[in-house]
């Protein structure tokens, strides 16, 4: 047995669930499905099915969610009719029996149940005789679920365990907005593709970015680049239920990028730290704070960020996707200033906060900066930029580079990160979802606020971005 | 009168020969033209001309060259032939009068004699009937005095004395390498196509890069893009005598741009210290090396540079064009290293010593740099960056930009300036006519060497890259 065998097997075992969690999932599907069968009425024809990673075999032990869609054959469906007529009366049912029950009205309403270590969503949706006839993406579930169940044995059911244990170690499991990376279907798509999880990543060392996928077979390059151009992602996996559909649209550049370095890393390297199993945590040593703020200094860069209130009742995918938006905006003020983001992160407790970090260097710019000016051929450009910067107190020129642009030495702004971060903040707008509480300036500040969250995933994710490792 | 009509009348006064001064001129090129016709036996037609400023009139105040040209009919005339039959016989007959004669022998063998204030070039070429038969650059220049002569009347040519003093008040008269300016031909050029010198530069605020001029009329835009393809040069100025030939070619982008922002500045400001006259010297505040080393620190720049040897004998056109070489690689190997030129400057006594200096920013870099990846789709390109970098000490990564980069964060190899400069001299190769001696590592070394040489154009040259002065 080769290094890499020991240690799939050995995640294997960590991942596959007992025949026992597996049943017991089943049982409670059998549960939900029969009090929404004695207590919904409708006039239209409904099914209960069950689809997700149970539903195909391929749910990871310790996170085991039941996806229990209602489908109905009403072909005027709305989402107020489903809220009216489906929704609301199943919250009234299920409140009775679970207390955990939630409403949740994300970009669909659903039901929301935890029972003991199982997570339940009941979701009802248009029941399509045919792809063709689907209305909202919850449509296509069933057809997913019936084409990953048709291409998948019991054994590659096992390496789409292994597949989606190694993006969550790596941090990109999920298509969600907090992830941006790789869905479950995704996961199973490339298993299908490359017939195990050891030939996904090593295929994926070759990925380029914009790579092009299909299931069976392969495009040529002028197909290729037509769906490039259509699908503009990095990532291009042809959904083969709906092949208008890129399957690896969420998968951000910088997810992709994370996963063909981990990939390429594993197969020189092959760890159990790679994967996030319930008991195998990625093996990262705990560092001190005191140890990363030395690490950080010793770097000559600076770590610093905002803390951020969320209003109640803010939905996840919104926090996340402000936060990735302010975060975007920031590094290219810091880009625009003259420092250099070397590292990044966003965390929110889902709640009440959210909080942006960010490791630049250097911690301190020269006093002075090129301004450089216009190129010739408009005088009227070059007035302007004479007027304004030969009264600019301090300014030096204007003077000609050996390019032949003329510039003039000024004042810089900002020498400090925390100046641009201070600006940027002042200059927010649009804050009733987000909106700054606090300014982290410097190391220090940084690690005091962590340390006072005490959340595991945000130390470990500040060790990451200090210690500019994947894992 | 207005400020700019009383400035240029002052300038004039200052730059025009009193008639005394040029009746001098000409006396003395009748004494070596007879000296010539007495002396010189040749077996074909030849003729005595006077060319340069003085033939054209347009001759600056101490500051009068007089070129005689000894015009030879000989078909098959060649470098060999004038040396032996013409060089070296005028030679020993100018010795026995004038104890300065000189041989020169730079692209073309030539006389140089100092007698008082004046300097003659005794320079033989092939006399050609019409411009289709020259053979080199010289041949042509009768062609030049003779169109020239055509053009300009007597106000003209004060026009033309006010543009040359304007041009070497911004250090940009001259087409000699050091320089990489405006020839007097071509301020003659200028001249004759726009009427008056504040025409001259009106229009040069309006230049672009790869600017087209002909000197009758305008090029239509396909003309003048097919011509900037073929020339290939910051300002184009086709030679009326010559379609074929660009009169600006020696014009730099760097001495393109001066031209144009100290016209753009002199017309906002007329002021007489944009020439440089005989009395009128650019009116540089004197600053103390104290002072500069002052100005150099308070901006965070550094101030450093490298002493050359240079070869006894040495042409000054190697010399500068080696100089202005060295220059180039320096200032790209500091932008590797992450430093900015703000500016730089290249002198020497053209005998044995030459300087290159820079001021560069900032004056120190972080200890640690970014080191970015190779682009995703090549496994060998990955795996020759991680194994090159993992195994560097003090690296930290691999990890992943915004923009799906790999980079490793490396200890930086060069923080300061003088550890670039000290590299780049120790890596020179070709060293027999310009070898380095000292690299002055910073503006306190550069102080006292400078100090040290007592150059006026060294001390001037210097004030203005610290202070960034074009005059």
């Amino acid at each position: 047995m080769s290094d890499l065998e020991r240690v799939l097997a050995e995640v294997l075992a960590e991942v596959k669930p007992a025949p026992d969690e597996r049943n017991k999932a089943l049982e409670l599907f059998e549960r939900v499905k029969h009090l929404i069968e004695e207590n919904l009425r409708l006039p239209y024809d409904y099914t209960i099915e069950l689809h997700g990673s149970v539903a195909k075999g391929t749910e990871l032990r310790g996170d085991i969610d039941l996806d229990v869609f209602v489908l109905i054959r009403y072909e005027d469906l709305s989402e107020a009719w489903l809220k009216e007529n489906v929704v609301a009366p199943l919250y009234e049912v299920f409140r009775r029996v679970y207390s955990s029950t939630k409403l949740k009205y994300a970009t669909h309403p659903y039901i929301n149940i935890k029972v003991g270590n199982y997570e339940i969503d009941v979701v009802p949706a248009y029941w399509a005789r045919d792809i063709s006839e689907i209305r909202t993406a919850v449509d296509r579930t069933p057809f997913h679920t019936r084409y990953v169940i048709s291409r998948l044995d019991e054994r590659s059911r096992d390496e789409v365990r292994l597949l989606k244990s190694f993006l969550k170690g790596v941090g990109v499991y999920g298509a969600e907005i907090k992830v941006e990376g790789f869905s479950g279907y995704l996961a199973e798509l490339l298993v299908i593709k490359y017939g195990s999880f050891v030939n996904v990543i090593r295929s994926a060392t070759s990925w380029r970015y914009g790579e092009v996928l299909v299931i069976d077979g392969s495009v040529d390059s002028l197909t290729a680049s037509k769906l490039r151009r259509i699908f503009r992602a990095p990532l291009i996996v042809l959904d083969p239920i709906d092949t208008r559909r890129n399957a690896a649209s969420a998968v951000s550049a910088e997810s992709l990028a994370k996963f063909v370095a981990a990939s390429y890393m594993f197969l020189e390297n092959p760890s159990t730290s790679f994967f996030r199993t319930s008991r195998l945590e990625p093996a990262v040593t705990r560092t001190t704070g005191q140890q990363l703020k030395q690490v950080v200094e010793a770097t000559d860069r600076e770590l610093l960020g905002v803390v951020f209130g969320v209003a109640r009742g803010t939905p996840p995918d919104v926090i996340w996707g402000k936060l990735r938006s302010v975060a975007r905006s920031l590094l290219n003020l810091l880009r625009k200033y003259g420092f250099t983001t070397v590292s990044y992160l966003v965390w929110s407790d889902e709640e009440s906060e959210a909080l942006l970090l960010v490791t630049v260097l250097p911690r301190e710019l020269p006093r002075y900066e090129i301004h450089a000016g216009p190129p010739l051929g408009k005088r009227s450009d070059m007035a302007a930029y004479m007027a304004a910067n030969s009264r600019r107190p301090g300014a030096l020129g204007p003077y000609v580079d050996p390019d032949g642009r003329l510039f003039f030495l000024i004042p810089r702004r900002f020498r400090y990160p925390y100046q641009v971060v201070e600006s940027y903040v002042s200059s927010l707008r649009d804050l009733e979802l987000l909106y700054p509480i606090k300014v982290l300036r410097d190391a220090a500040e940084v690690e005091s606020y962590v340390a006072q969250k005490s959340s595991d995933e945000l130390v470990k994710a500040l060790e990451r971005v200090v210690l500019l490792r994947l894992l």
